[in-house]
């Protein structure tokens, strides 16, 4: 693979210009997920982190950090401190969902059990405070404490949103931010903590993962019904689980009777039948709720990447400006 | 009550002396235990919180630092730490176990469910961490995250020890570091290290912690198999749920071949018959193994004494070495 080939998708060109320090955070994971005790860590680790996936996250910390000229060592810790704190969530995601699947394999939930997915994400996040202590850096821990917290109070709020047609856009924002935006931006600005940024380029980096986690997870909620005229295996998931998405909460607020009454079975009570996902689309286009929505992620993604012009020119910048653009490509 | 009154157990007159501490703790546990928008937190949170427990590892920190004179406020912060991280360890223990009642009370898993208590206790861990960073001290964060590497590493390998009859004495130890002692030594050890104490005298409080801990949860395994002479609602549990515990163990190192077909059956393949618990009470004084490990726990509580003496003389450091005693007192 070569970094000229147009066809590369953004996260692919930034895994070429990074492939050392990756294959770094490579090595610092697998020294980490080692226990001497119990060899069930690292078999369950390493099921799921050698599955692959992109290293979105871990990428973002070691992009901020280069993008700001770091010539250390920090950000490789850092990052698989990122990859790790993912990784416990990932694993315990799958015994709250239930999930048999994840990244084309079985879950380690339903490989080993479900109290092995708990204490082994337990064991993953206390390795990953281990490696953020050993930066040195108050404020890189005071960032992914933070973080942590927000993810788990996320989590824990669209535990409780399901099904509850009361909730807000401000919640569905407070859950997107537990589940995907609070790990990316607390990637992206301990990238730019680390290589000793300014105030402003460390708040920049931070606004860019804000705002492209939040982009990211819109769209996602948009491909579940169907956006971008592409139908997935999971089209039509989040009705049947009842999750409260921006589509849905717009079009509950602009519903008359009948329409209320609709919800309340698919989603509030979770009855739904044979056409209910066509009429969900049929009421999302009465009131223009998937247009709007779209909108949203992409103006997002207009946020992220004006985010990027407090910091240094380059192909680090440019390949991020093109992800911001490419998490909402497929909306469109 | 009274401190003079002599019939008052040792954690008893800890939290006599430490009540203004202890209640500045409460109010940093019920401010932290809060969320702005996800309520089920502090619901389960409070469940588990409010339903007492004896504070005992908050206690421990207080008591270190109050031993070695310390005047500030950090002791308070890291007993709520503690408290924290000791909650959010038995919101997943119950999932773990599949528990029904904990301090008399139902479990949370059993009155929210499994989601509820996997996410809430990710997020008190979180709330651990954010804690000990406001802190300041590198060697606190130090202290903490490894003990919370240790509980976790040590809770998957008593998951993996279960029914395997090859367990060995130091896997007991070290399964038993981080059900118990691991929070038991770092509760004390970061009081002393806020308190500014010498490296000897942290040592000793770890020391402490350590032995304390080792001590009580030898005397629980052993009061399950009904020493002292304590039948209570646990008694046989142990043999139920084949945990290889330490008299269990040295039974086994022990056995002829009848024997070691017994306890394959019962602790190996679960098959645990009426009469069983009887048989096993017989292996043991054939072949001494509860007199020898109550022995164990005698010295791992002489241990704990003998490590205050490199600590200040008074009232605090009196009721620790009591403390000591006590914990295996139910034994004889």
């Amino acid at each position: 693979m070569s970094l000229d080939d147009a066809s590369h998708k953004p996260h692919e060109r930034l895994a070429i210009l990074l492939a050392d320090d990756l294959t770094r955070v490579g090595d610092t994971i697998r020294a980490r997920m080692a226990s001497e005790h119990a060899p069930r860590i690292p078999e369950v680790t390493a099921h799921l982190i050698e599955a692959g996936g992109k290293r979105l996250r871990p990428m973002l910390t070691l992009a901020a950090a280069r993008l700001m000229g770091y010539a250390g060592d920090d950000h490789v810790r850092l990052a698989a401190t990122v990859e790790f704190i993912h990784t416990a969530t990932l694993l315990h995601d799958d015994v709250v969902d239930e999930s048999a699947q994840r990244r084309g394999r079985p879950t380690a939930n339903l490989l080993w059990d479900n109290k092995s997915s708990v204490l082994v994400g337990d064991y993953l996040f206390a390795r990953s405070f281990q490696l953020m202590v050993e930066t040195g850096s108050l404020r890189v821990m005071d960032i992914l404490s933070n973080a942590a917290a927000t993810i788990a109070e996320g989590e824990v709020l669209q535990l409780t949103a399901a099904r509850n047609l009361a909730t807000t856009e401000e919640t569905y924002i407070q859950i997107v931010r537990g589940k995907t935006a609070a790990l990316f931006s607390a990637a992206t600005e301990v990238g730019g903590v680390v290589a000793g940024g300014s105030d402003t380029q460390v708040r920049a980096l931070f606004d860019y993962g804000d705002a492209l986690g939040i982009a990211f997870q819109i769209a996602d909620d948009l491909l579940d019904y169907g956006a971008g005229g592409a139908i997935g295996k999971n089209t039509g998931d989040d009705l049947r689980e009842g999750k409260l998405t921006l589509p849905v909460i717009r079009a509950i607020a602009a519903a008359d009777a009948d329409e209320r009454a609709f919800w309340e079975r698919t989603i509030g009570k979770g009855r739904v039948e044979d056409g209910d996902y066509e009429t969900a689309l049929e009421l999302f286009a009465r009131h223009g709720t998937l247009d709007g929505t779209r909108a949203d992620a992409l103006a997002w993604s207009a946020k992220a990447r004006a985010a990027l012009e407090a910091l240094p020119e380059g192909e680090i910048r440019d390949i991020l400006s093109d992800l911001a653009d490419y998490v909402v490509a497929r909306l469109v």
